[in-house]
């Protein structure tokens, strides 16, 4: 079987390359060929028991996505995307990447023919949904994004119905929550801190809290987004009928429930490198997002996320500081 | 005030045409311009009181979009669409005019700049909403359109809705119901028998009732479907917040409350004209249409349909039959 990543670059792609290189099958069949594209050029993993191939392009280019699914992929990831603050600050760069660069794929797929209709996995995104929310947002709540990243996805989505309705391929789409601990540098996205407050502290450095204790957000863990992923690769698509997009489970936490977990898992001398500082700017644009989820649905079809925010600090432990806390 | 037509050949575009032509104001203003587009010559109406420029093209053509838009016109009603059948028979024509032109009208709008920020009112659909349904489809049921009209729609509302929120131009969106009584020759649409029970029984002919009586169906009249766009045109954009699409209300009835109504306005003799013979294709897919709406917030906002069936009907005889019946 044949496998494209769209945005391998990233850090869900490396993420989904790894666990694809520690596994070797996809579904229960052997992988045979890994294709790793991305606009930076995406690094092939060491001792992969697969084939792999690296493209660097720009994929909402004339032709680019043609040349990406020429060997009719088995499986093709979409995770490529102009994330929300450039989609925001930049109309017509994300107009193009997520909405142009995402319609030219599924077209690419399309002019394929043949009877070629792979797996199409597209990473959504809870921005698909716009405040006022209702306490827990079910699966029959409407999008109305309020950002044009948002739009863009949401677009993507009503694409990937279509295009899977009329049997060009066979897509699903899983909207992700807040990704908790997210590896590397601090960022300056305004959910940046939900990861800095767990990341830095475990690190031995001060973490700032922009937010009241009492802000609450949900969140799975990296590991639990390349779960969802294998597992929306291999899912037997007759069971989503035709609402092919799903909101995925997380874990729904106050941060007070966040610092409550990182004292019980690393004790109260990393829980105090937490300096509260509001930040208005930043209250603002989270009173602006979900609260939690009732993702029913996608629990019922198999996705799994991690059962408190515990699991997701240990996770963050175990994948990234091999096992170890700076105390 | 200059107002700028798309799809002005349509029976919607026409009746709309001929009520500014009546009324010579939009929202207290007078008109002094109406420019009127399709893609096949649309007719001036005679003694207008304002001045009437047609146009023919393909406005999903590069350039064309940017030509209707550069008189800067105060408002825009963008009524033009490949219809369902024919959206879902030719796929990339209904992504080209649905989806593609769409989108090139809100750029050249943006494109037009220097402070242009026109009211547009963009027709949307029910065909946004897919099976399964609740009995009453709220404001806050999800889009799952089941056509690639649908799905093409849903996309405009988006679009919409994100121009709007980034100020490119103020825009109203509006889901019609089906409209009844459609004037004309009965066509081969699944929904034609709605109108038709109506019509041609009126008409002193026999129509065709291919589905059981107890099929619940919402509908609302042409004359409701242009106080809609008037309505829409005139609102106060900052009553609606972000969400910037809305159902519209209308009458929601049984087919056997259909022809009560019939019988009541027009005797036992008119309402025996109607051929019971059912066809499977028709009620299938008649089956996946939503029953009724609870379209709340249009209401609270100004929108008004029909009370009743009867009200439908006598529409139609005042409007189109100058106020008689076969008998």
């Amino acid at each position: 079987m044949e496998v494209l990543i769209l945005g391998a670059a990233g850090m869900v792609g490396r993420k989904l390359t790894e666990r694809l290189t520690q596994e070797k099958r996809l579904g229960g069949r052997e992988i045979s060929r890994v294709i790793l594209h991305d606009v930076v050029a995406p690094q092939a993993p060491e001792g992969a028991p697969f084939a792999v191939t690296t493209a660097t392009s720009d994929f909402s280019a004339p032709g680019e996505a043609g040349k990406l699914v020429a060997s009719r992929p088995d499986v093709i990831f979409h995770l490529a995307a102009i994330v929300s603050g450039e989609a925001e600050a930049d109309f017509d760069k994300g107009n193009r990447i997520n909405l142009d660069g995402t319609r030219q794929l599924f077209e690419a797929i399309r002019a394929v023919g043949d009877g070629y209709r792979p797996r199409v996995v597209f990473t959504s995104s809870i921005a698909v949904f716009g405040a006022p929310f209702p306490d827990a947002i079910g699966d029959e709540f409407f999008l109305t994004p309020l950002t044009s990243y948002g739009t863009q996805k949401a677009i993507g989505e009503l694409l990937l119905a279509d295009y899977t309705r009329r049997s060009f391929f066979d897509g699903i789409g899983i909207r992700l929550p807040t990704i908790c601990v997210r590896p590397g540098k601090p960022n300056k996205a305004a959910s940046g801190f939900f990861s800095g407050i767990i990341r830095e502290p475990l690190n031995g450095q001060e973490a700032i809290l922009p937010v009241p204790d009492d802000v609450r957000h949900t969140h799975a863990s990296p590991r639990s987004a390349v779960s969802f992923l294998m597992h929306a690769a291999t899912l037997d698509g007759t069971k989503l009928g035709e609402r092919r997009n799903l909101t995925m489970p997380g874990v729904s936490v106050t941060v007070a429930e966040q610092i409550d977990a990182l004292r019980r898992i690393a004790g109260d001398r990393v829980a105090a490198r937490i300096r509260r500082e509001p930040d208005p700017t930043i209250m603002h644009i989270v009173e602006g997002w979900p609260l939690r989820f009732d993702a029913r649905r996608a629990t019922n079809l198999g996705f799994k996320a991690e059962e408190s925010f515990d699991d997701i600090i240990r996770i963050h432990i175990e994948d990234e500081l091999g096992g170890k806390i700076a105390s």
